[in-house]
């Protein structure tokens, strides 16, 4: 099984997952993504894949048969594992815990690919699709919260394999961890500062602020914002928000979500489009599991303002940047914002 | 000139690079690191570079000149800039100033091959050579630490293509700025509330533990430790702590500089004879500039202690951890240590 292990000096928790790949030659002899070979995400191989959890089957089709149009399947090499106890120990100084959580495949679509025969992506999708995978987003959610064992669910998107992709056809992961991961912590603990000192959601005032404005929005509709945050890491790095706030990504209406799959949608084409379709990372950061929100967290549905961040692969500083936390970004966000806004798609 | 730019929810600085390639087909064309072509660091071209700030001449050449061992000059394109103010300003909710500082190249040696052709690296080096570019960092820290405006110096090594290098001869970086970086903040603070409470240093402490557990050491002499940390982020990362307690690289006498140099290139010989040579990245954690310590750093030479973090660049995911702060390692330290001990170099 998986540990969790705290730095003991920054009390960052870090999953060690003895169960994937780890030796030296694992490393040396890169996984390339197969365009042609085998796939298990495909239709027809459902046997390939662990049993699976959900699916949007508009033609009723039995479980783990053709017929989806989104499947979710728990990650065949997971991360953290369902079964089990906590169990969290110290080993001297060193804390610890098992590596008990989710960790699931969110398969997009049984399309591999478009019609000219590339990989499809999010570019290619209807709106119809991509709200698909907005509502298993929702459905997922709304059912990890439940586990009291989990005390943070989070989504995300990692596409090319210089984005950390190591299967072509198009999915999402779902991890749900015993520990808020620390940039979230971040945001949570940043947020209440904020709202204690103004009495306002610092979101809603980057809203406000940003339409005042009008330098870093790329594109918007009557629900929701995008635009490069103000203090971006990442060249053409862009921020999602709903204009109306909300702490939880699961209490989007109906008529939101269509929303959002358009402006999605939108975005994801400009990116495509002017950026000649780059690996793409994007996660949706969400307030933490309701069930663990006494005490500090109890003004978090005033104070915290749910989001997507989606973050193009340009540039490659990652080592030193994730060593020091120091972020140098050669692109001004207005500059982004402007030459994405240009677009037409 | 480039700005500094506050995060306005979790107060994370970023530098906005402007000089710097910035359009969408300048990364969409990937620079090549080109191995025969004109090389600016290479001996002869010495007026390629700005004009150098500090060199080892063994020969006493003049500056300028061939015949200099390590030489140190002016980054081309900085991040940061030495000449002017801060002036601090805030827009509306938002707080940045101008991007003063020093970027600085260290081009470690004037050779670009190895006898067999390949491109030298650190693993080449005679300790001699190490103990040289050592100086050199120390000679930067203890004159760029009197310059009151900044408050960071930060020494780094970007190895290899995929972990952000650009030019081939190799070379380190030094960035001084006038904010700490966050992650640096964030040691700074966990160490400072440990040795509240324990009154010790953590990381004497886990120098204790790791000699006395010795699953995880790699290397050592008698003045310094190579480990696998216990919450390793990346597969095969390494920590070189001294063993005596100091705050400040700087401060370290001639004989540790020697054992030091001895034990880089021992863990460096390690890690390129058993991981094939990776891209990596090594940085140099110190205590921040002295001139900035009243108040709450009062006790930093007592809570800090200086140390030296590698990471080679095998797995690439990135972007999700990146946002999130949330990690996963497939390589249990314990496994790189034992791996990386075991080989004779």
């Amino acid at each position: 099984m998986s540990e969790l292990r705290k730095d003991p000096i920054i009390g960052r928790w870090v999953i060690i997952a003895k169960e994937r790949k780890s030796r030296p030659a694992d490393f040396t002899t890169p996984v390339e993504i197969a365009k042609k070979s085998f796939c298990p995400f495909c239709p027809g191989n459902e046997d390939k894949t662990p049993a699976e959890i959900f699916a949007i089957r508009p033609d009723l089709s039995s479980p783990n048969t053709k017929g989806w149009a989104v499947r979710v399947v728990p990650n065949k090499f997971p991360a953290l594992r369902i079964e089990g106890e906590l169990n969290k120990k110290g080993i001297g100084m060193y804390d610890m815990m098992n590596g008990v959580g989710a960790h699931e495949v969110i398969i997009e679509t049984p399309e591999h690919y478009t019609n000219t025969g590339e990989l499809i992506d999010i570019k290619d999708y209807t709106p119809l699709k991509m709200n698909q995978i907005l509502e298993t987003y929702q459905t997922r959610y709304a059912d990890l919260k439940k586990d009291q064992r989990f005390r943070y669910i989070l989504i995300f998107k990692n596409s090319g394999k210089e984005a950390g992709s190591s299967l072509a056809h198009p999915h999402s992961q779902l991890v749900a961890t015993p520990v808020v991961p620390k940039r979230v912590k971040e945001e949570l603990i940043g947020a209440k500062w904020y709202y204690e000192y103004k009495e306002r959601c610092v979101w809603c005032d980057i809203i406000s602020q940003e339409i005042d404005s009008n330098k870093r929005i790329v594109a918007q509709n009557e629900s929701f914002l995008a635009l490069a945050p103000f203090a971006s890491l990442f060249p053409y790095e862009i921020s999602i928000l709903p204009i109306r706030h909300s702490s939880d990504f699961e209490e989007i209406t109906l008529k939101e979500r269509e929303l959002l799959a358009e402006l999605m949608l939108e975005v994801f084409k400009k990116i495509a489009k002017g950026l000649n379709s780059p690996p793409y990372n994007y996660m949706l950061h969400t307030a933490p599991c309701r069930y663990h929100r006494p005490g500090f967290w109890q003004t978090i549905e005033k104070d915290y303002h749910w989001h997507i961040e989606i973050m193009p692969r340009l540039i490659k500083q990652g080592g030193f940047e994730w060593g020091t936390g120091f972020y140098i970004n050669p692109t001004p966000p207005e500059e982004a914002a402007e030459f994405l806004k240009s677009l037409s798609v």
